[in-house]
């Protein structure tokens, strides 16, 4: 390896260009489960097991902003950063983005204490979920911070998923307030994160730190549609002790 | 929940017996890759990609030790179990178990720098190691010994496994030293963590700790095998940035 010098750093421009790239290659839009779910061709059964799954994500979310916050000895920084956890967990009157994902998960058929007790989540979710609990924990700040750009691609996905739920899942159109409250949040989150990684990433190595965070990033959120396709769609096999939907549901 | 009393302490004959049906249930033996693998039916592809991706896990193995070792104040303990680290580490001149299945893997035609760099591996496999680590660092003592109790099953899997690789694969046959070695290893490494798990688990909470171990266990196996089924068998779609067979090499 020849040593990568400071004279290669590139233009605030140049590194948000490779980070779409990285985004437009790995970002989970790509992902056959989600290109099923948005062409109309899950079955109610699959999209139970998606909701109670990804709740598992959800619930997460909170805790790593919090690890992230943790790790912070920047005041402003940690203003700027809590307003995600606020999103996330509610303020006790509006409910917050966990709760709407609960709501979306009892649109789906599922009952709230099934999906709160984390019963029946797949290993292989777990485990991807977990791993970016160690990637915020013990990866460099700088990559921290740089892990949660994938919301630079989420406000797209979001509009085409709620678009094509209300076409082809009507039934699960009043469960979309988590999605609505994202369509706004994420970007933001997205537009502060960005000028926070461009600001601090001052070398080369650090920017590719940053584009490696966002690699990683992407292979957990791919990682867990994996997981979902293999075990509800196809070959169809959740492992023991996984949700297992309703007979009736599996079948379109 | 009703309290769980000690007075329903199962018995160690009873505990063994309880442990062994998770095995009989959970344990990768029943996995549909092992099954393909015995049956013949694995491309030489697969059989490199299940060799590269188990090294992960392989690797990890002594790090899982180590830190179990970490978490013991008990020298005895402690001289018992450092046994497993020679085991996979060596001792520098006879190989471990380590050396032993890079050396599986060039048998399969991968380079040794291929495989040692953990390039490719797929991130379902990373994940579901890392929660090994994750079991054995953050879970009780007694739950981090209780988590190896699945070498209870592994010699009757090793000895299936070897009698067909040498049946329907023999030009994997001189890469079999790693499974000689563990044929009788892991019976010993078994009996040692059985004996202490069943002394040291005294109420009926305990036991109940260890069955879960031994379950999350299971799970972290299984995973890894799911996520080469998904990749390199059906639907055979390996994500972003892992390893891809030569095209020759799919079909079998």
């Amino acid at each position: 390896m020849t040593p990568v010098q400071d004279q290669d750093l590139v233009t605030p421009a140049a590194l948000e260009s490779r980070l779409r790239a990285i985004g437009a290659e790995r970002y989970h839009h790509r992902h056959p489960f989600h290109q099923l779910m948005h062409e109309g061709k899950l079955t109610h059964g699959q999209l139970q097991a998606w909701a109670l799954n990804r709740y598992y994500y959800q619930s997460a979310i909170p805790i790593k902003d919090a690890i992230i916050l943790s790790r912070s000895e920047n005041p402003a920084f940690r203003r700027a950063w809590r307003k995600r956890i606020i999103d996330h967990d509610g303020d006790g009157t509006d409910p917050g983005g966990i709760e709407k994902w609960i709501r979306l998960a009892q649109a789906t058929g599922l009952d709230r204490e099934q999906v709160t007790s984390k019963r029946g989540i797949l290993p292989g979710v777990r485990y991807a979920v977990n791993a970016y609990f160690d990637l915020v924990s013990k990866r460099s700040f700088l990559e921290a911070v740089a892990s949660s750009l994938t919301e630079l691609f989420s406000r797209d996905l979001i509009a085409l998923r709620v678009d094509r739920i209300r076409e082809h899942y009507p039934w699960l159109s009043g469960g979309l307030a988590y999605f609505d409250a994202r369509l706004t949040q994420a970007p933001e989150d997205a537009t502060i994160a960005l000028a926070w990684v461009t600001e601090h990433a001052g070398t080369r190595v650090e920017q590719d730190l940053v584009l490696g965070a966002l690699r990683a990033k992407c292979d957990i959120l791919w990682a867990q549609l994996d997981a979902l396709y293999f075990a509800y769609v196809e070959p169809g096999w959740p492992p023991p002790g996984a949700f297992r939907p309703a007979a009736e549901d599996v079948t379109a």
